[in-house]
């Protein structure tokens, strides 16, 4: 399988994307959140780049069958109904609801991705069940790494290492360049610790200041959930 | 220290390099060329972009106190005295010589690089000479890894991570974006088998099926030399 490794937001280049399928990756944390929401009962997750847009969304909508959520500089948006933790989508809160999202990184990515042929929402928490799902395609790959305002970011490269091992596991030969192996190489030998990976990226240690480290703790668990997220029509699903 | 990790040679913004030290990378196989030529002997490196510059070049040299080197594709130039291989340019060879030197990556990363305050010539060979000028010049530091026709090369990458950990290994603090932890997370775990993340890699793969397996076991050892490798006015000397 041809795969192509993409670092950040700004690598990505709409023409080439139009035959393939893309897995959107933000670790830290909205492809978590988005993935969480879904897999406990939310209707659908609707991304936004802009905060007045996710308002706007909001207000054609009846109330209490949607939430507003996101974050900026990884606090809630004022106002808003939840923020970007993954922790706080629980079945009880998303279930049969829309969740309207817009975070920094996460959702800019998202949308750029919508000319693709096939676009996925994953991080560690389901990793698998997207690559069962890439793997049916038959599509060449693009894992599309958010990264944090236009820089690389660790836990985002190394869930794609992830993935790259899922695929090299059932005996699928990934064929790229070397972003690959380097991707492969550091999660295999880090992947009985990807807390600890998680932590010490740039993402995680914000995270931790903003007192939110049971996240990274959260988000860095492979296969929590069996679930394929996708996206078209502006709605992500499963 | 503040330093950033360039993944190709198209990254590299003039604008951002006055200030700096750049610390070009390209370890399979241009810099550890240079490096091996001048610890060596060699009066001086001239990379040139383009062989017909190499030959104009040599052209103004008297006959015998030069050397025309260079390849493409990982092939020796037709015609020129060297290839790209460190293994050939031994002192008999090289001593009291200038080379001129035409690579597919490395010199074209080179010679981008000349608008920096400071540029220095690394790869695994010399990295802790290397790291010795860069503390003593107080500079922010760009590790610049020369990439394979504008795509991420691993051995580059690995090698930048062996020159952070060098730092680290200081007591240096070394603040950057996530790459800099990548590169240093990969060399770190793979420090006791750099010969084969550097055979996996699409160079190395590539200079396999050239015969060159020997380039990859000299290239792949660290701190073999203890010479600083400086580019000033289109000229490498220690």
């Amino acid at each position: 399988m041809q795969v192509e490794i993409i670092l950040t937001v700004k690598e990505m280049n709409a023409d080439d994307l139009t035959k393939k399928t893309v897995v959107v990756i933000d670790t830290l944390r909205a492809t978590s959140t988005i993935v969480t929401a879904l897999a406990n009962g939310a209707l659908g997750v609707e991304p936004m780049v802009e905060i007045i847009d996710a308002q706007q969304r909001g207000d054609e909508l009846a109330a209490g069958t949607y939430l507003l959520c996101g974050e900026r500089e990884g606090q809630k948006i004022r106002d808003f109904d939840l923020g970007n933790s993954p922790l706080d989508y629980l079945p009880e809160v998303v279930r049969q609801r829309q969740v309207i999202l817009s975070t920094t990184n996460g959702t800019l990515a998202i949308t750029r991705a919508s000319v693709a042929k096939r676009v996925l929402i994953a991080a560690l928490l389901n990793k698998t069940a997207t690559m069962d799902e890439v793997i049916k395609s038959g599509d060449d790959l693009v894992l599309s790494c958010s990264g944090t305002k236009g820089a690389f970011s660790l836990e985002d490269f190394v869930t794609a290492g992830a993935m790259i091992a899922d695929l090299k596991r059932r005996g699928i030969t990934v064929t790229g360049d070397d972003r690959i192996l380097a991707a492969y190489l550091l999660y295999d030998k880090y992947r009985h610790n990807l807390v600890e990976i998680l932590r010490s990226s740039q993402n995680g240690q914000r995270l931790i200041e903003l007192g939110r480290g049971a996240d990274i703790q959260f988000c860095s668990r492979e296969d929590v959930f069996f679930v394929v997220c996708r996206y078209a029509d502006k709605i992500i699903r499963i």
